[in-house]
């Protein structure tokens, strides 16, 4: 098969030789798997991993290391190889186990498998627009914490990518902001090769590349030969000399390079080479060493711990420096780039709880949103919020917001209409380490961002999602504007909380919560419109952290019925229950802010909260299978459920909640009905 | 406030001062709303509407109309003024009634409700992306049916957008689209009014967009003044003459313009004047009449009812002389343009049913799917396929499959990777008319194209959606293609049908469901790996079409359990069945492929299938929550679910399915255990 274009072929050596050999012999013996980018991408990854990645393969959570990010993740043994090769703990044996069950290098890359992946990456574009927020927690991070002669934050994002990414919606939000920001640090590698999974490109990706990014306003570096480590050479270093834009390096190269008979087309993407072309990729390569084999002369030269010994160390003594020049400064970053809370959290939740209690408001919790973040922000110098281009209505700023922008650092970030991108650019700034990110939109444009909140709980990061606007309560905008199945289906993914608060105390407790929690993702809903203060015991305070607790207990006798309730509906349970406790009939009402957490408390606790054989009605305005686990079948006599199964209207909110039957009266009237079964 | 950069200010006059007029008094009377939009785009709209687009107010249905997209969907005043003045059926009162319950004036245009809404708008970039749908059916229309002499299918897409569908990502995948077509008979007015909701865009918005358009092939009309008419009808002249590329025509503009005191911020953009304010700018745009009184001069220089009634009567002139020429042809354009099958279409799908059932092949869902496209589409020259650069995994492609391209029509689209803009095409393709899509891609990926599937659902657009790879069957790409809550949360979509099927059968029959429907999407949801042939009666192969059935009895005697299975863990259900008999314990197993459709069904024949009082178990290779609706609450002796509750891992399939629990033995130790209670 020819070379397609004017690309020039590669000059076949030992080093890139392992990359090639370890990618297709790991492939072939998965049995499945994706070669094409390894081999087409060897020599750039060469270039960059030998010559200018800044990293310590024993210690990959270095604080100042450069991140790097394989945005076409499918291409994952390119990425294994180059950890494998350079050091990290990650043994020959686990390269043989790849795409195998608990091995930690699985068919994607997995933040938390493998030591030195600094991000899980295959849905596409998702990891160029992790690493614009890796950057941009760089930039912010450098902004707050270098002095003059003490630049201790100061390292480089580094993306590969595919055409893949590149179609992908989600890279034209993400590198759009990029270049708005002039993130100097971000370069990117486009693995120009003319082929994705349904083959050459030119039926259905005919962009001029180039010309879009430098419409993003970054630094494009056009036809660079991708298999020539010398225009990659000059490509870094040009990427490098500019601080003021992102750059773009466009590698024209040949997918699956070096497999003679296969390179240049999608059948080498994503599927084994198969034994004969693998033998004949040895001999073409000049490979001859038995599969999962490797030299010592071709081990020691991509040996990078002592450099990264070496790199670490002298950063540790800038460090130090620092330490003793700016003691504060330097205690606090420690702090925050280990995830630590400061040490005053707990008295400073508890003091805005007790304030919030004592003015007892009525108002709408995206109002109480924001008074928790007016609260908490000023101890918690991390947070680092935004909107996309909803900041009045989200509620999103608070009095001590900056405004990140191409010349300086901040605490608060403009988005623009651009909600995955928002998302998993987030996500970066997790990833990043150092920051607490939230982000804002409508919950019903969760929908937009859906599979980065997705990886948000994959990668069990701490992410804070404020999502107003949670029901048919928003009332003209309509329905493509009101959620009703958004509450459940976020609450469907495995590993985030979702939070929908009736008031402002469990709207700051679910704020808390929310920043505490270290092994995931909170999405926290709140209401348009004005809800009323409950008021509660101390222990019902505390037990809101529990995800459910009985808000109001029945009164003059045990509960004949349990009212479930989550947010604006609460009220509704509680003048329901008043209701029919004036007709002798005592209710209890649970109020349940996060089904998510409630469900992981002690059989006990649950049981306490729901008992057993008491008949249930749940209220939510939304879709009411969600609410089946908790009250029964839809056959079954035991339990009513109150909801929306239909698209909203468009009307004011009051109007809505009586067309759609969200009333205190169908509360009660249902409970009537339970009862009388 | 000075208006903005070199923007040539309005000269007004009683035709836009109409607009204006009935945009600010109706945002007003709603006291919600956005009058930015239709203050700043009335110029073009009256250029547009008053000279250009063809369409007759008196039949919204016209089959060769243009198509006009809102795709700033929160201008919806602008449209309702457009086509109340225009002379739709729209009279002054629904402007009265804008954003009241029932009204015909909803907050977003919402399709269905008021004559001439091509596609209900509202999320932002999804407009645009119809419209891209809507031209690419033009097109591929016209390739198929025009012949010499006779151009029945000839009409203009025409789009109004904003910064806010520029920044939205799918605005890239959509235009990227459009530009690799070619269709010349796109053109998209983007109002460039420098304003988003946070304010000022050159905070987070810089891109240049001119050359971005122009790196996807478009034909883009600069700084053209978007209040003087001379300059936008010299610019769409422009856009006509251009035929190979879609057109951009970028329109400074100022939005709110005629309201002195807020036009150019975003003060204007979505909240009513207030009284003075509405006060001011009648006087500053020279509007003496009172509220929702339009002057008859007025009326009679926008009314198009005259010209509309001619232009169709010119074609339906001309559609006679093609029905001459082309009998068949034009028998087949009216057949398809009303969306009714083929006469034959039922006995068809008997025929194919029957050799499907006659084959009992053991083969995977997704080769199921393909086949049953295969089968199908022959007598379906309406079925107009795709995938997001799949075809080979999806299964999408058929003998008969022909693709579009730039220089042709075709039955078959190559989207790239791009869900979103796929799903949000397909839409337009349906709501054109004429063509039935289905599209395809991973089920994890469902959740880049999420609200766009819900906008199917919304608008109950006859839709397919393929989605295979659809649990832990697929193996080694792991947990980021891994589907666990996908199909629970599709199932959540108020109108969305999904189904699973369990083989060949039950895939052929969700495939015909899906193309008889007219009131909604479908989501197909197939495997990779293989699934066994089920044997049924006819009465059985009848009742798939009810969603749910009993697949297969209790074998001697009455069921002590029911065990309820979708798709592959259809197969462990009935191993199961066969274990639990030879202990002599009855079961009975019934096959789930639809829930929604089996919802729908009465009363008695739901109580038929699962009869209240016996035990059940469910199985699916996913979140368990929504099976709690069928087998009762979690803390229940009632029922058990077998399915998974967490993130997939990277392995073999069959390993998989072990780890995870989702095997035979399980299901019966479910049963076995909730006979136990």
């Amino acid at each position: 098969m020819s070379l397609p274009r004017n690309v020039k072929p590669p000059v076949f050596n030992e080093i890139t030789g392992a990359i090639r050999a370890l990618a297709m012999d790991a492939v072939q013996q998965a049995n499945s798997g994706h070669p094409g980018a390894p081999l087409g991408m060897a020599e750039i990854a060469e270039v960059l991993w030998r010559r200018h990645l800044k990293h310590n393969p024993a210690n990959p959570r270095w604080a100042d290391r450069d991140r790097f990010v394989l945005s076409n993740g499918h291409g994952s043994m390119l990425l294994y190889a180059l950890l494998h090769l350079t050091g990290y703990d990650l043994p020959i044996e686990e390269i043989k186990r790849f795409r195998q069950l608990h091995s930690r290098t699985p068919g994607h890359p997995e933040y938390g498998y493998a030591p030195g992946v600094e991000t899980t990456t295959g849905p596409l574009g998702q990891g160029v627009t992790n690493a614009v927020g890796m950057a941009l927690a760089e930039k912010v991070l450098a902004a707050e914490f270098n002095r003059p002669g003490h630049e201790v934050v100061d390292h480089r994002t580094w993306v590969f990518l595919g055409d893949g990414c590149l179609m992908e919606g989600i890279s034209h939000e993400a590198c759009s902001l990029a270049g708005t920001w002039g993130l100097g640090k971000l370069t990117a590698f486009y693995d120009d090769n003319d082929i994705s999974i349904d083959g050459h490109v030119s039926g259905w990706f005919t962009d001029d590349t180039p010309k879009r990014f430098e419409a993003y306003g970054w630094q494009v570096i056009r036809d660079v030969q991708g298999h020539d480590p010398a225009a990659i050479e000059a490509a870094i270093e040009q990427a490098k000399a500019n601080t003021t834009q992102p750059t773009l390096i466009c590698c024209k190269t040949v997918i699956g390079a070096g497999s003679p008979n296969k390179q240049g087309s999608h059948d080498v993407h994503g599927a084994p080479l198969g034994a004969a072309e693998i033998a004949a990729t040895r001999e073409h390569i000049g490979w001859n060493h038995a599969p999962f084999e490797i030299p010592a002369d071709v081990y020691a030269a991509w040996n990078a711990r002592d450099k990264g010994a070496a790199g670490e160390a002298e950063w540790n003594a800038r460090f130090a420096a620092y330490h003793a020049a700016h003691p504060e400064l330097a205690a606090e970053f420690e702090r925050r780039m280990a995830g630590e809370l400061p040490a005053d959290w707990n008295a400073h939740v508890e003091a805005v709880l007790a304030k919030v209690i004592d003015k007892a408001e009525t108002i709408a919790t995206r109002k109480a949103s924001q008074n928790s973040i007016e609260a908490y922000a000023p101890v918690l110098p991390e947070l680092i919020g935004g909107s996309a281009d909803l900041a009045g209505s989200n509620l999103t700023l608070w009095s001590g917001a900056k405004g990140v922008s191409r010349e300086t650092g901040g605490n608060y970030v403009y988005y623009g209409v651009r909600e995955f991108g928002m998302a998993a650019i987030a996500n970066g700034l997790s990833l990043h380490g150092g920051l607490i990110p939230y982000t804002a939109t409508f919950l019903m444009f969760s929908e937009y961002a859906r599979n980065a909140l997705r990886m948000a709980a994959l990668m069990k990061l701490r992410q804070v999602f404020v999502f107003t606007h949670d029901s048919i309560g928003l009332g003209e905008d309509g329905p493509t504007h009101q959620p009703v199945e958004q509450i459940a289906t976020l609450r469907l993914i495995p590993g985030m909380d979702v939070w929908r608060p009736c008031d402002t105390v469990e709207s700051a407790v679910a704020w808390a919560h929310a920043i505490e929690r270290r092994n995931g993702p909170s999405s926290l809903c709140f209401s348009r419109q004005n809800l009323p203060f409950q008021a509660r015991s101390a222990q019902q305070v505390a037990d809101i952290r529990r995800g459910g607790y009985v808000l109001s207990e029945a009164a003059g006798g045990e509960p004949k019925a349990v009212i479930l309730a989550t947010g604006s509906e609460v009220a509704l349970a509680v003048a329901a229950q008043k209701a029919l406790a004036e007709e002798g009939i005592p209710v209890r009402v649970v109020s349940l802010p996060s089904t998510n957490v409630f469900d992981r408390q002690d059989a006990a606790y649950k049981a306490a909260v729901l008992p057993t054989g008491v008949p249930r009605v749940a209220v939510e305005a939304g879709v009411t299978d969600y609410w089946r686990k908790y009250v029964g079948a839809v056959d079954s006599a035991q339990g009513v459920v109150i909801g929306i199964d239909r698209f909203g209207e468009s009307a004011p909110a009051g109007e809505l909640f009586k067309h759609f039957g969200i009333t205190a009266e169908a509360v009660a009237g249902a409970v009537r009905q339970v009862l009388a079964r």
